[in-house]
């Protein structure tokens, strides 16, 4: 092994997981860090105060994208960039999103270590509210940093309580020490690397220990709304009833099925479910669900928006129903270079590797748009995410971090 | 018109409505007045204001069941009870309930202004808690008043956000003006009237003003719960799945489909539905929904309980699952001598009436169980309740009321 793989610390990095799982603690072992919480405040504390022990410049954004800069030799060098995010599900885990901001920072810990100079700064990223589950849409912070969403629009987003995301902002920001930079988040940069767990059961069912990133499957998000009218649940006849659960039932029953693919490559989710108004005893007037469908083919999914929004049509009588498309990311192709020297590294360093493309969404989405980006995959326990019993081994997660450090150094010396 | 009749005054029982309607008062027009809420402390001090002001004594026992009473002549007589409950749904209507208490209220003013002596007393009541939507089970405070709940199991009854009944009546009795009488509620009384608004489209369909209540068809109420497994949206295949809503939506559906009847008399409603973790991009872990299930006879009921027992067990896989029944309440047949005065009065005082069956539960199914009971039903537009849009006309208001006191003052004479 390299001296600089070698100076990648599994102690140290396994025990920032540690520190950071106390923040936002689930009963169960995981976390609930939602987006711009106190519980998020507090993860952007505890990494500047590591940063700031290490002399590293801290700063932060408009839409509070948070940055660990390690300068380079050559002033006029534009940065490699690596990370990912801090936030979690309600009921996420330790290390989803977490592992890719602690291993772009052991990265810059173990280049101080082992006292590499690289030519261009290499800058480690928290990106602002990745999950989506307080704020939608998702991927936020890496979306406006690329200019894809517009910041004034974000900062307008409500969460399902309406506390307005500007206003979550100031108060995570105020909490925090990085001072924000004025302007429209975004920068220069020429090269992306993010790491991650994988989310999924390949890499541990195949004994495999770092997965090469080939790309991310598109996904679309839509919000359904049935509406009938409350009515009492011992007097009103059936005959007589516009019961809008009962529509929401018929209307998700249908897309189940119709979402059924002999390949089993569609995915279809109705996360969140909402009926009103809640009584035992009333007739519900309106329910709204979300759905969540990916395919790594975008004509897949528009195939399938189109048989989502006949069956809107369809099967609501005697409710009305509508179904509103919230986001639409299409697929992501990473860049062949960036993949190939994942794929060289991983051997190079004697780990077991596979090509394979992303299930889940990712910030490298975005940033992949700006410059040449690949991502590092490590095992999970049985392919569990989004869940408080999300696990990774401590010998995984420095593997995954050891060939990030290599392709961060050899990227900022080109 | 008796003189008693004619001292019912439609002007004063509609401006008490509106005046009611104030407490927990909608944009759309309907109440928020929920049991042993603000606003439900808020209605008893309204009564108790207006009981003070005719010198009718006012009494609360341990459930919180509120009593005004006006003596009769006959110091050894037992009272004659009427009444019904102030609670309201979450969006519920104006008249559900609160009709039966200001009727009573009315019927006690009416025999004041027409000078009537009495040899019984007559006592307006408004019983804690019918609607069952905040603290289950409903119909509470009558059942209480009757023995067929406890008084301990009752007050350690907690509403969704975990709040204890016992606290959340301290509270409310603390803000109100009647002294609690200690002890296990109850006391004896001969007879018991309620007046109500129908909740249902016969009488407006009919053109008729008064309905004869022969009985309340019985109620069961059940929460079902799904257990699956948390998973990423986008990355776990649905083999790998334990989707607890996608197992809830099943059982829902084969549900809705096996409680169709030929001639529309069961009644089958999922009202609250609850989806966790509640996030977009997460499948579900678990998913609860309650069942309310009504049918005039009981056989029918333990017939239907049977086939949803059958639809949980086999439709859950890969999730588990399982159904509780929450209560049972058998269908109540009320006093012949009490349906017979009413329809009489009714006819006596040239308003058109019908027999029928209650399609909603009421205080009257525990009374009835003490002394004869009977109900006075008045129309209500489009046969709307549990909505905001519940209405009824000021002049069915006071030919209900008119039956209801001269009943009321046959009744404390007997």
């Amino acid at each position: 092994m390299s001296a600089l793989a070698n100076a990648v610390r599994e102690d140290r990095l396994w025990q920032r997981h540690a520190d950071m799982a106390k923040l936002g603690a689930t009963p169960r072992g995981g976390v609930n860090r939602q987006a711009l919480s106190p519980e998020d405040a507090a993860a952007r504390n505890q990494l500047a105060a590591w940063a700031r022990a290490r002399g590293f410049a801290i700063s932060t954004d408009a839409i509070g994208n948070l940055f660990v800069r390690r300068e380079g030799s050559d002033p006029a060098a534009r940065p490699v960039l690596s990370g990912s995010h801090m936030d979690s599900q309600p009921t996420g885990g330790r290390f989803d999103g977490m592992y890719g901001v602690l291993a772009a920072f052991e990265a810059l810990e173990a280049l101080e270590d082992a006292g590499v100079r690289t030519r261009r700064p290499v800058v480690a990223v928290a990106w602002t509210n990745e999950e989506g589950s307080r704020f939608q849409p998702g991927a936020m912070g890496s979306a406006v940093f690329a200019g894809h969403y517009g910041l004034d629009d974000m900062l307008a987003a409500r969460d399902w309580k309406g506390v307005k995301l500007a206003d979550a902002l100031a108060e995570t920001l105020g909490a925090a020490p990085a001072p924000m930079r004025a302007g429209k988040p975004g920068f220069a940069l020429d090269y992306y690397v993010e790491a991650h767990i994988e989310q999924g059961p390949r890499l541990e069912n195949a004994g495999t220990t770092i997965g090469v990133v080939t790309g991310i499957q598109g996904s679309r998000r839509y919000i359904v709304e049935t509406d009938g009218e409350e009515a009492h649940a011992g007097t009103t006849p059936r005959a007589a009833r516009k019961d809008a659960f009962a529509a929401a039932t018929r209307i998700a029953a249908a897309m189940y099925e119709a979402t059924t693919d002999a390949d089993d490559t569609l995915r279809f989710t109705i996360g969140r479910v909402e009926v009103h108004p809640g009584s035992p005893n009333t007739v519900p007037g309106k329910a709204t669900f979300t759905i969540d469908m990916r395919h790594p083919q975008d004509a897949v999914l528009e195939a399938h928006e189109k048989i989502l929004r006949d069956i809107v049509a369809s099967r609501a009588a005697p409710c009305s129903a509508k179904i509103e498309r919230v986001t639409a990311v299409a697929p992501t192709d990473f860049d062949p270079r960036i993949i190939d020297l994942v794929r060289d590294t991983a051997g190079g360093l004697g780990l077991s590797h596979m090509d394979m493309p992303s299930g889940a969404g990712h910030d490298a989405m975005h940033i992949a748009k700006l410059c040449p980006a690949g991502m590092i995959f490590v095992p999970c326990e049985r392919g569990i995410s989004h869940n408080e019993i999300e696990n990774a081994t401590p010998a995984d997660l420095a593997a995954g971090t050891r060939v990030l450090v290599e392709v961060l150094a050899e990227l900022a010396n080109r």
